[in-house]
This record gives structure tokens, sequence and C-alpha cells, in this order.
């Protein structure tokens, strides 16, 4: 795992000094700051696990992993920006609208998603695999995806929302994306059957629900020095959250089901699933 | 002219009626709102009339439309951003933000981008047209294009540009989709020699360029009811224009000396050009 997270760092750190071309510095560097640096890389690691799993040639997944974290980056700052959650700290340092500026923080993300399809349009990859690859994060992505999840977020502040609701919202918000990586790993070896697909998306349908109640979890149950971000930055948005609804000792047991549902579908996999396994563990182990 | 705008209001409209799946429905009208209801649809044009004289089929040239259509949308939206431009007023109604509200505008800027490359990725593309459409319209629009250039746009506020660096920006901030929309029509044709594509490059950065000192003259000429958004914005704005530099009439001059260069250009094709040329003239004679 801390194989892959500094592999990721590398191969985003040459892909971003790679797009840089004249123009304005300034963008290329709040690019940098945005999307270096961290995190824990969980979208990366899926598309390495997988994609090694099914004999994966490195390159086709650094191409995949570097793009799904792209999108997941701009993303972020989006999402961090004073008209959407407003947050101050992520990954432990200043936002990327509070480093830079609000204007800067829009054009970051515009810029980050047009480079994680640009990523994925490399000779690396054959062209079908560039065609696939791009479909299945532009319809992850989008408002069919992840943008439609933060669009009924949005909608969902104040409001009542009940647990199926609450679900919907995050298989769209977060799920979306992480079933992307797994696809996106499995797209770059080429080989795979569709039945073992079928399984590999269960599992990441499950480990991205527990990513999410294990997030309102330590919203709850951590401080901000060890997030990294605003702690109780839910509650103070009065956002709907998984202990909120269940209570936090409910919300707990139910990522604990979710990652055993997870490895389940794993157990269906016929190669060697072990890395896969470890990041669904890490999924409800994390303290940030 | 007027057929293939139609044309491309019918293509916007059913490809966003395609994409509307469960999730925000609010997200999917507001995508609708800022992308269809007219404009000039230069870029569309642009790509018909390429595509067309080099005979591209109908549906390739669509789908290519629609992306380039759904990216200046995209730029459009973003850019009417009280953190960006401030503007109320867009092709004679009220910008996305003022219609709706400000973080609906930015994911709908966000999807919308996001739709153009899913929008590339179809089936009635050859997976070789698919990989370099992407690959040219991210290249276009991305930070070392059409982003890059509005990063510069913000920083230039203020500060007296001379008159490279004003058209070094232009030629980011909107040459470069210009560009990109006859290339796209080049590629939906799928045969075309590489120095016809050269002339065809030359054109396209001509009338780039005319169409940016029309605007900014229409900007000191014209009236708010006309143009259908805010007149006088760059002289309230303090951004360097082509008149602020040169004077309105050599201004003038400039863009009608261009368009003559792009036609020089278009003398060198092998096929007929005359749609192209009505289109390089319309640059300048427009009153919006």
């Amino acid at each position: 795992m801390l194989k892959h997270q500094s592999q990721i760092e590398f191969v985003l750190e040459k892909r971003l000094q790679q797009a840089q071309k004249p123009g304005s510095a300034r963008l290329f560097e709040a690019m940098r700051y945005a999307t270096l640096g961290g995190g824990k890389r969980l979208r990366a690691l899926l598309v390495y696990a997988t994609g090694q799993a099914l004999g994966a040639k490195q390159s086709a997944m650094d191409v995949a992993a570097a793009a799904v974290e792209m999108i997941h980056a701009y993303s972020l700052v989006h999402d961090d920006m004073p008209i959407m959650d407003d947050d101050d700290l992520r990954r432990g340092r200043p936002t990327c609208h509070k480093a830079y500026d609000d204007a800067t923080a829009l054009l970051v993300g515009d810029a980050l998603q047009t480079l994680a399809f640009e990523t994925l349009c490399d000779d690396i990859l054959t062209e079908k695999q560039q065609s696939r690859m791009v479909k299945t994060l532009t319809q992850a992505s989008g408002a069919a995806g992840m943008a439609g999840g933060q669009a009924i977020d949005l909608e969902s502040v104040g409001k009542k929302l009940d647990i199926d609701a609450l679900q919907a919202m995050h298989k769209l918000k977060t799920g979306a994306l992480i079933r992307a990586s797994v696809v996106l790993g499995a797209l770059a070896a080429e080989h795979y059957d569709e039945v073992t697909l079928e399984h590999l998306d269960r599992y990441a349908d499950c480990i991205g629900l527990a990513f999410q109640v294990q997030d309102d979890v330590l919203d709850v149950i951590s401080d901000t020095q060890t997030l990294g971000k605003t702690q109780g930055a839910d509650i103070a948005l009065n956002k709907p959250t998984y202990p909120a609804l269940l209570g936090l000792e409910k919300a707990q047991q139910k990522a604990v089901a979710l990652i055993e549902k997870a490895l389940t579908h794993l157990d269906e996999c016929p190669f060697n699933t072990e890395v896969l396994a470890e990041l669904a563990q890490f999924v409800v182990k994390r303290s940030h």
C-alpha cells in the first residue's frame, strides 16, 4: 500500500510537470498544490490493486490511477470553495482557495478535470482502452455520478433525509468514483471476465458506502488535527449523516458489516485478492 | 448557417435528454438552461463547415459539434460567476448563477465539461476518432488552452498589457477552442492531408483573433440589448482590450485584415470552402 502511495505521488508529479506549458505559471502551481502532497489515495490504490491482481502493465495502471486522482482532486477543490462547503483545511493544509483565491480555485478544478481526460488519451493505452476509460470516468464523475451527488447534497442541507435517500446520495457523490477506480484497474489489464467484473463492482460498491459511513463517524469522534480537515463540519453545516440517523454505534456496526460483505465478493474472484481485502479493512480502520 | 444553427440546437437538446438519469433534477434543468437557447454557435458552425467540406458523416459532425458547444457553455457559466467576471446577463437572459445560484452554476459547468468528453466517446465514432477528438479538445480547453487564457485574463485585470501579451492571452482564452473546432470537423471526416489541415488551422487562428477583436469593438460601440450581455463590461472591469490599445478605428481595421488573411488560407484548400469563407465574414459583420 505504501509503495503504491508513493508511486501515485511520483506519477502525478510527472504528469503535472509534462502538462506545464507556456501560460499561467500561477495556475499550474495551484494545480500542483491541489493535487500533490498526499491524501489517502484510496482511488489510486484501488486501481493498482485491481490492475495488479488481473495482470495489468504498470504504465497502464499509472495512467488510470493518475486520471482518477485528478478527478478526485478537482472535486475536493470545488467542494471546499466558499459557495459550496466553505472549508479552510484539507489534508492538514489551507484549502486551494485559501492558499490562492476563489477564482484560481475554480480554474484549478476545471483544468484538473480536463487534464484527467487528457491523461487517459495516452498512447500507452490502446484506443479501445482510452475510449472505455474515458466513458467509465465521465459517467462516474458527471451529472449522473459525482457531480449529481454533490447537487443532491447541496439540496439536502437542513432537510431531513431518510437512510435510503442518504445512501442514494452517497452512491453518486463518492460511490461512483470508487467503483470507477476498480473498473479502471480492470480495463488497464484488458483481460477480465464479466462475472468477475460484477463481483469487483459489488465489492467497490460496499467499500464506497463503508468509506462514507466511516467519514461521517470520524467527523464525530476524531479531531481536526488527525482528520486534516475541520472536525464537526457536517454538524456545523447541519448535514444529514449516518451517525445522526442511526446513532454512532449502529453507524460503526454498519461500516463493519459492509466491509464483511465486500470480502464475500472477493472470495468469488479467481485470483489473489489479498491487497483488495487489505484496502477494504483500511477503509474502516483509518483514523482520517 | 441557419440550418446548422438549428441542427446543433436539436442535437444538444437530444444529448441533454439522453444524459438525464436519476439524480438531481435541478442540476439537469440548469444544464439545459445554460446550454440551450441560442448563441451564435460559431464553434459548432466551424465543425459542420469543415466536416462537410471534407465529406464527414452527419452523425460524426453532430457529436463533435455538441462536445465543443458543451465546453463553450461550461466556460461561459464559470466565467460569468461573481468570483470571475460577475456578469448578470448572457444571450439576453439572466446568467446561470442568477437564474439558479452560485453553487449550482459551479456544478453545471463541471458537469457540462464532463458531458462533453462523454459525448465524444460515442460508438458513432471509431475509437481512433474518439481518442483524437478527446486529445484535441482537452488540449484546447485545459490549463495550456482556454482555462490557462482565463487565468492570464484574471491576472491582467488592472495591469497594462502590450498588444503581444493581449494577443497571447486571447490565443489561449478563445483562440484555442476555435482552432479545435476546425480540427474536430476534420477528424469527423477521417480523411484529410496534413498540408490542408495546416491551412485550416491558420484560417481558424485568424478568425479566432478577429472574433476577439470584434468582441472588444462591440463592447464599445454596441448596446446591451443587441449584445445580449452587459455593454461596457470590459471598460468597467478595467480589462485590456484592442480598442484601448490601438484605438477604435485601428482595431476595426485589424479585424478586417485578419479575415482577409484567413481567406487566403482557404484559397489553398482543395475543396469547396464557401461556407468557411461565409463564417469568416460573419465574425466581423456580426452585431453581437
